[in-house]
């Protein structure tokens, strides 16, 4: 099962070697990371997405808060959140599948943000299933480029988890 | 000065490690930095922003294109690039302050993804610039959480660099 925690850091020197250790010395490879600013100055927030059990995710949480850089630990896989991602698509395109491409990007609401003669760039931002359904339709098209953020969360003041509502 | 390194991984257990150990090693603190898988299985790419000169960069790549997991590594402070960033901010609202929000909102083209009766919670895509300007203009609203990704960016197919074009 895929865990996501969310990690608030002092944003010092070696903060993501210190992180990133705790993982690989256990031999677990990260599916995503997304290290970002918070509004406070000096301090990051990290989202890691891996896959992993709940004893996995205990022992790791407990040896993530004995680094003095780590302010909190949070696996906020069951909590209910947004979730986005943000990629950049470099699409190879010609006169004749650049209007094909448009109906993709209109239908996804994403927006267009380079041009040339043979390709198009594309911003697209949403959950995760999003990201690797429009990277799929745009596969016939032929990929050129693709660079994508790691997810981030964000709880749900309410506390209404749709996740649980599908099941039910 | 901030440069922007672009390094192509096969993402493996300890690569995230490997790579900011090269940094964390020699007292760098990096200021962004966004892992993400890319089109092709088992490789990520890493944009990581940090301050620097140009020796520095030219030690790190160095450095960087010894690791046996690292296919590329390029310097693109200089590429013309489309620069993009994705945060989640959750502001304090009322029913009184609501409207003033949507405005900024609305201005800069961003999405509301949650509500309840005492926040908001929007999504802002954008190059850092804006970023930190919405997130300057919801500080008078209070600011409850902000989740950033770090900046991604993919080269412009044209070559026209828009940063050059400012100073002439």
């Amino acid at each position: 099962m895929k865990k996501t925690l969310s990690i608030t850091v002092y944003n010092e020197s070696g903060v993501l070697t210190r992180v990133s250790t705790v993982f690989s010395s256990r031999g677990f490879n990260i599916e995503s990371i997304a290290v970002g600013l918070t509004g406070n100055i000096g301090i990051s927030k990290i989202i890691i997405v891996l896959p992993g059990d709940q004893q996995t995710i205990e022992q790791i949480t407990k040896q993530l808060k004995k680094l003095i850089q780590v302010i909190e630990v949070k696996d906020i896989t069951t909590r209910p959140c947004v979730e986005r991602e943000l990629m950049l698509i470099k699409v190879k395109s010609s006169i004749s599948t650049r209007s094909l491409i448009l109906e993709i990007v209109e239908i996804f609401r994403s927006k267009v943000v380079d041009i040339s003669e043979y390709s198009m760039t594309i911003e697209v931002t949403g959950d995760p299933g999003k990201i690797l359904t429009i990277q799929e339709l745009f596969k016939p098209f032929s990929i050129l480029e693709v660079v994508r953020t790691g997810k981030i969360s964000i709880e749900r003041e309410l506390g209404i988890n749709t996740e649980f509502l599908k099941n039910s």
